[in-house]
């Protein structure tokens, strides 16, 4: 039984609760008929303060699939009727009507804040830039699947290291298990941040730190493609140079392993060719099914916990 | 058993399609409680990049009505979190969680479009002024609960008849059955143009055009009312002139025959005077409630022809 | 069993249907399993024509825990889709879909004009500031559960008094009981209009007018605060001046009973100080679950009511 009362940090979990939650994911895989009660009566409310329709919908996948209910709402607008009202006292309102919450907001600590006053858990769907736990366990969810292990891996990061935080969450948590290794693959100016390494990667050394993403392609287990946002460069000359080295298409997917599988937290917009998706590599849309799984097996193990 | 994946198009339904639904449908009326559960553990995602509350709510009252649940959004606002996705991958996502996708979408060909990738059953809930097969099943459903065959009819049809395409798959589905005729009511400028008279009546020639409805109404099974929208006119003294001709009172209510329905698809703005709404006659709003069966009858078909 | 279709009024409540409520919410804290599935496949449908999260997802999570479902919009620009529709039709249509139909509106006698065409019953969950019964309801749970009676209470109430017309029917229910007597707490301009005082104490005289919450709060029972809003004032001096007499503060709560209890329709601005959610005898978090409670009562007797 993982013994946290909500999920508002991907920092927060243990190993052991890493190896809990993917083990009952697994379960819910292999039989999810056993599970399609287990939740009966309860309510999951859902507090999006900004639009995520990708998750708020696998978190209420999740919820039915476990044969509870939902309430909510999905953008600022419809709660901006709340007259003045601080965030603390929105959720505790819905607290009394929730059995657990899963909320999303533009500002980061909003979460834990949320934490302080409510009455039933509460789980980080993402707070700004900060922090979005429950993408970090569809990422691991999904790797022990196709990899039956979270030890021993070769995992290329390809994108935006600088801004993108939920890689990250990644690093940290997959620095957890034995023996993984990373391929940092950025542009210069969009590399891992000093501070950001101290801080992930502590006193282990085992990274690499490469701007080609062909020349690398060949060594990789896990390839975790990103976003790179246009904004992020210094020019538009800059950005229309560079970008094409980090799109994933045929060519370099032909150079990659039979075994590579590729991820990518979605949305994508150009980053991934299409002609890949029909690759058996590509896993990224399984990744979101594994994702409701994980959402699943976090509720579950909440409710329990906050209900023995 | 129908033996199509999604239903994208009317033309897409044979004869035999039709009566399958439909009496599927008057099963569901007769004893609704026979299939109060045969959806459970499924979930229904109403995609809705438009908002249309009215065909939404009918999906939603439908499979909650199976025993189902959803998840979804009512319009553009909420899902343009999407930050650049495609329309493809965004319905690739939810089909990974929904077991059935009824989605409408403001461009034409949207739903086709969507098929192409989706992991699940999609049914056309509106693709601009394209397409909206559900709409034409709840208005054949309807005929054949007042009339108990879907042969042999008089089925006079008022409105704008140039642009409201609705109308040409009712007719097309209609010719499916035999002996059937139809009075085309409408001003000169929104008549049926000649493209789709072609289209809809092939080599047929039942059918009338007359642009007064006080002269024929007494001939008329079915009366099918539309919407005459102002912005279709040439000029307002025009519109002014004529909308009086095409809007339903109790005065041509009292030429028209006792055992004659009117329907129309809602909502109406003033082209039916609410003094008809008491005459047993008008039965648009028992249409409404059949539509949500025949939504009923087409989800539960298409999951268990997929299923199967 | 109580004798109405519909809740549009909290007028319309004799004291023996409040007596029917209440107790049938009691059975309901009591034993909430007893209760899960009274409602199963039958349908509410929420219609907030304004948005009104926290009454919402009341009535929602209401109906979902007597094992119902929802179905719903949540503004009115999901609804605007309506294209001239009139709110008696859109009402008449979702009534085909729905069981029961629980809905706000921004114009008063809204909720009244949708019963007259509805084929199901309405409760009115806030038409304007014209009437608000389930809050009313809420209110008069919350009195009882904490006083296990509705007579011989003192309630205080605090703010503003004028245009706070849910203060207006909690008056005029209470007086439905036993020697109740009433402190109307404001400043001078905000004090309970003439006309109102006729219309809610009739040939009462059971109340004293202060404008100073810190004389009288030592002989109140129940303490009902409530919003004072800035654009009530003449001027921004006035309202600097006036607002601290009418926050309530520990300083305030420590000259209180030790059996007074607070309540407050939510959601607070700063009337209330955050320090006082801590003390015992601050409820109205508590009066937000007593909310869902009246609510779930609420719906299960009309439902009852109207299909016997």
């Amino acid at each position: 039984m993982i013994d946290i009362k909500n999920l508002l940090n991907s920092d927060d979990l243990s190993k052991n609760d890493i190896y809990e939650i993917v083990d009952l994911a697994n379960d819910i895989i292999k039989s999810p008929k056993d599970f399609s009660h287990v939740c009966e009566g309860k309510i999951l409310g859902t507090l999006f303060f900004e639009p995520s329709t990708r998750t708020r919908l696998s978190f209420e996948s999740a919820m039915l699939r476990l044969g509870g209910s939902v309430v909510g709402f999905s953008d600022a607008n419809v709660s901006s009727s709340t007259k003045g009202e601080t965030l603390q006292d929105t959720v505790k309102v819905v607290s009394q009507y929730a059995d657990i919450i899963a909320m999303r907001h533009p500002q980061e600590g909003a979460a834990y804040l949320a934490s302080l006053t409510a009455d039933c858990p509460i789980i980080n769907a993402g707070d700004g830039g900060h922090q979005h736990p429950t993408q970090t366990l569809t990422d691991v969810l999904t790797i022990s699947q196709y990899k039956h292990t979270l030890d021993n891996h070769t995992i290329g990061i390809v994108g935006d290291l600088k801004y993108g935080r939920t890689v990250h969450s990644l690093i940290k948590i997959m620095n957890l298990f034995d023996n993984n290794k990373y391929i940092l693959i950025s542009p210069e100016e969009l590399k891992l941040p000093q501070y950001v390494k101290k801080e992930v990667f502590k006193d282990n050394d085992n990274y690499d730190e490469v701007t080609n993403l062909d020349e690398v392609i060949g060594e990789i287990d896990i390839l975790y493609m990103t976003r790179i946002q246009k904004e992020r460069f210094f020019s538009t000359s800059q950005y229309t140079r560079l970008k094409d080295s980090y799109v994933l298409d045929m060519e370099k997917m032909n150079k990659a392993r039979k075994d590579t599988i590729v991820l990518h937290p979605l949305p994508r917009v150009n980053e991934i060719a299409t002609e890949v998706d029909k690759d058996p590599r590509a896993v990224y849309f399984n990744q979101v099914k594994y994702g409701m799984y994980a959402r699943m097996a976090l509720i579950y193990k909440l409710l329990e916990a906050n209900n023995a």
